[in-house]
């Protein structure tokens, strides 16, 4: 385990992320060498100390880890797999990014190859790099990613979801679905409250409150989910599909998209009609199990 | 302006929730008067203190303030416009579930006959009541709020909205649609990581987080939308769009239901090409004050 700053690293592909990445490194400390097609995209990094390797496998060797940040999965492949580039012994740490069959494929490649392999997910935008607002999930070998926290801690805020190398990527997207549901319904919200002359600032406030308060229902929830038994101590499903009903109905009044609030109401129909009325609504976890696509 | 709890108050409706108001109301000491059709209904209020009344209009001359909390507003309509009811001078609270609509015409009406007239939400299942935690929305004067704060206090956290009577209707919806979907986004993700056999228990923490920290970010948002300029300070909505590709591909991939994620999409994908696709994720607010139904 290194936690010295003077650890060397290699970052793989310049884009805005990888930049932010290689900058991150650079401000703390570390010996950066970088890598990328385009070697321009290098050149503000280098000027602020970083070595631009001239090959690929030239970066790979100067890393004690190197992180590969490209377009894909595929793009990876191109430049990992290459003539004459040596993984073995070698450390990275994909942040590229791809499913979750793909970082599973990738891991089993690279270590075929002799390479340790972590896959990770940047839950940030390049900006955010560097600091503890920057949320950066890794999955893989967890003695790999202890021997490296210290290190990628130079990025952000670094998580360890499991050795399931496909983890990152699902609570990437899992984490993305949150985000863009959050916001969506306080579109909705927002939508509705204008009709009545409300602006956003005023009704923005009680979706914050609604939001932060739900998220504390979770783990409570997830219990019901584990032991598969859902009583409705709060209140039955069917109970939920009235006031559902009321949402589509007063969207449609005021002249508001109700697509959202059909979605809503369709999924917990189709669990009343598979006989779930009387049971708490984390039972439509059923719903969201099964591939639907109508 | 009266704080005393020996202010007397009626509760017209005693199902459920009716019943959970006149309760609290007796908890906190204030003289209740309650009437229900079925008079059965109020037999254990009666045996903590409260007095049953004969007809609606013995009620409505018993309470300085008037709860009534029925089926629906066609009910309220029937009960109050009995014959020989006097509504005249009496302060009218209703938290009987309805559209802003309902509740706007129900204003008129009861102010038409003389009465002050308050509409309001209770977002709170009934056990809740009498708490902190039950939060029960007004909308209507504020004066004839403010006289009467310290006596629906009794009931839990109680919330002025505006002098619109429709207020309390649509925030109670648009807090409901954030409700669904958090929960919604939520399933989405235990049933993403299930296929990695993540139980719902590990995941619920991540996904808390996720829902607390994009509620923070509902302010700041909200102003892009009140100036309707939408700059892509944090990302635009193209690469958004990328990301959803991503949400799709993978529920679909490991069998997990992608209609929410495919109407997250089919949303920012419409924006897009309505030229948006270089501004930040309020933009979308054009399609949900847009009414759509296909």
């Amino acid at each position: 385990m290194n936690h010295s700053t003077d650890t060397p690293v290699a970052v793989i592909g310049l884009g805005l992320m990888g930049q932010a990445l290689a900058g991150a490194f650079l401000k703390a400390g570390h010996p950066t060498t970088v890598w990328n097609r385009t070697t321009s995209k290098a050149d503000h990094l280098v000027a602020e100390g970083a070595r631009l390797a001239p090959t690929v496998g030239d970066a790979l060797e100067a890393g004690s880890l190197t992180i590969i940040c490209v377009t894909d999965y595929q793009a990876v492949r191109e430049l990992l797999g290459g003539t004459g580039i040596e993984l073995n012994g070698t450390m990275l740490i994909n942040l590229t990014s791809g499913s979750s069959a793909q970082a599973r494929e990738a891991a089993r490649w690279a270590e075929q190859r002799g390479a340790r392999y972590l896959d990770g997910a940047i839950m940030a935008i390049p900006r955010a790099i560097g600091t503890t607002e920057a949320v950066i999930l890794h999955s893989g070998p967890r003695s790999d990613f202890e021997a490296h926290r210290s290190t990628l801690g130079a990025l952000g805020t670094v998580t360890y979801l499991g050795a399931d190398h496909g983890l990152a990527s699902l609570y990437d997207v899992a984490g993305l679905a949150m985000m863009w549901s959050v916001l969506n319904a306080w579109l909705q919200g927002t939508a509705l409250l204008g009709t009545a002359g409300v602006d956003a600032a005023t009704y923005a406030p009680f979706a914050r409150q609604i939001a932060a308060g739900v998220a504390e229902w979770l783990p409570g929830y997830a219990e019901q989910i584990d032991s598969g038994s859902f009583p409705a101590e709060v209140s039955a499903l069917e109970t939920d599909a009235r006031a559902m009903a009321h949402l589509i109905e007063e969207s449609e009044a005021v002249g508001v998209n109700a697509e959202l609030p059909k979605l809503i109401k369709a999924m917990a129909d189709r669990s009343i009609a598979a006989g779930h009325g009387g049971e708490q609504y984390p039972v439509l976890i059923d719903e969201f199990r099964t591939l639907r696509d109508d």
